[in-house]
């Protein structure tokens, strides 16, 4: 009898499952002000949640001219610098630590995958208390995040299942795009701040509002809930 | 013979004119912490642009319980405060200045309305040198802000223009709304990081990027150029 796996979830950090998507654009316009880079926000925002190397690519198509290395070296560093700064504001968003709970109690795998570092990850992922053995993939551990799909394969990897039957949830176009490269179904979340069509268009199957939304339509998804076998 | 007035301009000011959408927010943020309140950034977001009345009704019904007086006062007080501290990062958006100019020399009519009051505009205000005998209609002017048309529709009356002749321009669902209240053509601009959809499907007329998007493209709206007679 075909019986297919069960679906399992692979979220991203920032704007998924913690309220942190405007610090980090505040963070990066700091940044790039001090490198006398004049950039309007909204369209820091658009590209937050991007690799920080292809956001450098993307900066220097909006600014029309290269940086050095050195200058872009700089401008990430003074990101994770103010990022820090800021993120002692950082909290869950509504119904992340509840999302995960019911997840964890019902046996449906899940996984986290930012395009963030552990070192600019560690304070959101303190706040959600991951249990030990959830796949945590950041940026260290692939040569390049989002909109590449090498994350989200690397956390299906870790779960063992196959990329098929995952679910990417995200907050923003890059999350999606990431999901069809990978060939995974990509649900999108509204709390980064994106408008729900910009995450239809690009492809998302379902548009949420937040974590709490996301849990009370689980069963939209498909996932039945009840402990594996 | 008909011949049709010529269409006036009416401006929002934060997100329209200058980047400013992502410090009100940050400063509503930190005015809803110190009064215990937890609500989303991104649900902060999507109602910057609105009365602060308004907004104040909103939370209600976001927390699901009353505010007194007293704490809506001190919010309000506490955003006022912040946002000040805040504004110094403010800066026109990409062609502004040019846009206004070009209105100026060629003799087409506009004004600047916005929700906020002439204390938290002011800085603003200043940074975009508008000339003498250009109106800006604040919340200070009229009972109710947006998504009420009342400021519009005061800004149409001191340009002595139909507001049937007259086009807003704004960055919010807000803007929208207040434009169709008014019975005036609303148009959209993506610096304030509202979606293209969201903007379309209030009703905006068109959307654009920015100023200097828009300033591209008047002709697209139908305003011709050269001066009054």
């Amino acid at each position: 009898m075909i019986e297919s796996a069960r679906p399992a979830l692979l979220l991203d950090l920032d704007g998924t499952l913690v309220d942190s998507v405007y610090q980090h654009v505040v963070a990066w316009r700091e940044a790039l002000e001090r490198a006398g880079i004049d950039l309007s926000i909204w369209k820091i925002h658009r590209r937050v949640g991007m690799s920080g190397g292809l956001f450098v690519t993307a900066l220097r198509s909006e600014i029309g001219r290269d940086l050095t290395s050195v200058q872009e070296e700089s401008i990430r560093r003074d990101h994770d610098l103010a990022f820090q700064r800021l993120s002692r504001d950082v909290r869950p968003l509504p119904g992340a630590l509840e999302l995960l709970e019911r997840l964890s109690a019902e046996g449906t795998l899940w996984a986290i995958a930012t395009s963030g570092t552990m070192a600019t990850a560690r304070a959101s992922l303190e706040q959600l208390r991951i249990p030990a053995g959830v796949p945590v993939i950041t940026h260290d551990q692939v040569a390049f995040a989002k909109p590449n799909p090498d994350l989200f394969l690397a956390a299906a990897a870790e779960l063992k299942v196959s990329i098929a039957d995952a679910i990417v949830v995200g907050d923003s176009t890059w999350d999606i795009l990431a999901a069809r490269r990978a060939q995974a179904l990509g649900v999108g979340l509204l709390s980064g701040g994106y408008g729900r069509a910009e995450l239809e268009t690009a492809g998302a199957f379902r548009v949420y509002d937040d974590p709490a939304d996301l849990l009370g339509h689980l069963y939209e998804l498909g996932i039945r809930g009840g402990r594996r076998p």
